[in-house]
């Protein structure tokens, strides 16, 4: 878990502010639900391998005999747990709420999350969660507006040229079927299959043979991998879609991520740099962790960096268990923790900032009587003594992100400061 | 612990993007520090009455044994907590941080807290903090900016008009010595002097009978009480400050006061409303609860309510206590919950948003397309599927904050809409 000093802070909140605006814009409504969930529904199962890493919270007002009661079931020593994701919070708040929201409803949560995880290089015990669903529309303008305002997002905070790698859960599904691979086996197959980028096809069918995977299945697996797929340059569409999938393919599932891609690129050409491209790509095997998508999933990619930005996916089932009927969902979680580090620092932002430095005899009326009438014009204004090393206090403040000095000596106003520039 | 629903959690977002730009401007830095702290430093004095109503989280890994070993020190079960107030966490930052932060040093946090409080109205077991703090100033020079920095908050957030109840530790200190109660029966005097407001003089010369204070300090108390003070008005300054104390009072306390009442006085003049008019009240049986206030302490008001609308004071030997030297500090902590709830809804915000309400058969690309070019246009935009009952559907926009809407047909582009107000 980590301080955030004064600049990382600031970079933080300006580029939530721009996640806000944006989403704002795209008519996603922001939520904000307790931290705390009761510990049974964190442990309902929908977390996945999250559920293990929850911290959970100690019951209020237990004595000996309850604790030494709970020495075989250490779940009794708890009621509440921290949230380890934004999903089992929705899915309550859904079911809670839904009476009072639009029928369909497009949400922004952006919010902290705490997993129990080991310390390690870039992963945090505390971290933020920037969620975006859209609950109440099985429809594909449902993956199209979350893409679409997401982008649009990522062009705000400066990132441009951003893609989004996309499948369909029942592509897979279907493929693997196609190839022959038992329902049973595939849940096995698919965490192979997602290793892809790692180990390539050669890598995932030996591990297919040595996983002891249907042998007619694997080869028919190894033969689709090798066939010949032109490289030419194909945009997002039917076409493409198609060439990179069996022949045999559905079309109602084909269908859906067309209309996705089209949705996408009639509203890009509006708001992209590069009016016309399609920023979707198809990765037929794509498989992405999560047991609960039903449906589409997406990755957001950024060509500075070779790590994912975000991801999701259609989740129809999952909302409907808490209200006994089915609830058509999809949501994309922004990587705010990577994009915060990829944001570059505002410029312009130092231009109205300004340092006033002043003699220990400066009356302190004199002093606040300047600094309100600079801030009523508009501008940051830091106050400091005036110390021997004033080279030193300038550095700091330049640091700081201001962008002026003034000295202010006894008798001064407002009128008569020198402003100079800090370097 | 509540949820937000998107209009209340649109209204807290923008005070919250209020508050933190007028801070900024006033030089103020934002942190952020994490909600969990080790349960040693939650419980080491510091928080009060408040470290009792602690969320303590469970410590992982504990096995049955542990469990049973804990049955009689609870405490064991448990290695972090919830913080419930931004106080303990700031002072452990600043012993972490000091080295990277500027000598005098203006935080701003405003972050989430824990108690856990019997519910009842107005009180949440989560609730949102805001306060700010100055470190490293001694002099009167803090305490107005302070001050000032919070009344501008406030009058950018619409509530103008707001004013702030000040005294001094030492000031009451000082008097009960002069009325002649002993250092030993101080704390008990000074917590009945609290109800002043409530049970009047008469109530608290009786209750500290009753309690068996000194009865000769009792009748000094009573006889000062009743003194004539002229109820001209009297704007803040020395002269209202020694009219309202005992004679003999110490110049250098007076002069603190003093102090602070020129520079507000001198920094509001370019930015109040009223211009001249200090708003400030010297109250010299202002108590605040929390014991490790030091010198001055202050209280918010506003005219539209009677509850405080939040307080602070001057608290120099806390966290030296993490440094082992003596740092000033003074903090004031403003009652977001509080304010938010007087804050008006922006009425401009609504004239730039539109709900598109389309027809079944547009196809999802030509509706994006729309969508995009209007979100480029500046405005907030939702889609909504034409229902039957459209009247219904156009009521739930128009409280959800929209201004205008418009009906898609197939083959509609954004240049052939027509937008209509929501009434």
């Amino acid at each position: 878990m980590r301080d955030f000093l004064p600049a990382d802070k600031a970079r933080r909140e300006r580029v939530l502010a721009v996640i806000r605006e944006r989403y704002r814009a795209h008519g996603f409504d922001e939520i904000e639900t307790p931290v705390m969930e009761e510990y049974a529904r964190l442990h309902s199962g929908i977390g996945g391998d999250n559920e293990k890493l929850a911290y959970n919270v100690l019951k209020r007002g237990l004595d000996g005999a309850a604790i030494t009661a709970a020495a075989d079931s250490p779940a009794d020593l708890t009621d509440l747990g921290l949230r380890y994701d934004l999903t089992v919070p929705l899915a309550r708040f859904y079911a809670s709420h839904r009476g009072e929201l639009p029928s369909v409803f497009r949400s922004v949560q952006i919010a902290p999350v705490w997993r129990a995880e080991r310390p390690q290089k870039g992963r945090y015990r505390q971290f933020m969660q920037c969620d975006i669903d859209i609950m109440g529309d099985a429809s594909s303008r449902a993956e199209a507006e979350l893409i679409v305002a997401s982008l649009d997002t990522l062009d705000a905070l400066g990132l441009e040229g951003a893609s989004v790698r996309i499948n369909d859960r029942r592509v897979l599904d279907w493929m693997l079927g196609h190839f022959g691979f038992s329902e049973a086996e595939r849940p096995g197959v698919l965490i192979t299959i997602d290793k892809l980028d790692k180990i390539r096809a050669e890598g995932v069918v030996a591990e297919l043979r040595e996983r002891g995977a249907s042998e007619a299945a694997v080869d028919a697996f190894e033969s689709f991998m090798r066939r010949p797929v032109t490289l030419e340059y194909s945009p997002f569409g039917e076409r493409q879609v198609r060439k990179l999938l069996p022949d045999a393919v559905p079309d109602e599932i084909v269908a859906h991520l067309v209309g996705i891609g089209a949705a996408v690129s009639a509203a890009r050409t509006t708001s992209t740099i590069v009016p016309g491209d399609i920023p979707l790509v198809f990765d037929p095997f794509l498989v992405r962790g999560m047991g609960y998508y039903t449906g589409t999933i997406f990755e957001l990619a950024h060509p500075s960096v070779d790590y994912s930005l975000g991801g999701g996916g259609r989740y129809d089932g999952m909302i409907g268990r808490f209200l006994g009927g089915d609830v058509p969902a999809v949501g994309f979680s922004i990587g705010f923790e990577r994009i915060v580090d990829l944001v570059k620092d505002a410029e312009d932002e130092a231009s109205r900032s300004i340092v006033l430095v002043h003699d220990r005899d400066v009356a302190v009326a004199e002093l606040l009587a300047i600094k309100a009438s600079l801030v009523a014009e508009g501008l940051r204004v830091r106050l400091e003594v005036r110390t021997k090393n004033l080279k030193a206090l300038l550095e700091r403040a330049s640091a700081d992100g201001y962008s002026s000095f003034a000295i202010v000596s006894a008798g001064a106003t407002s009128a008569s400061l020198e402003i100079k520039p800090l370097t």
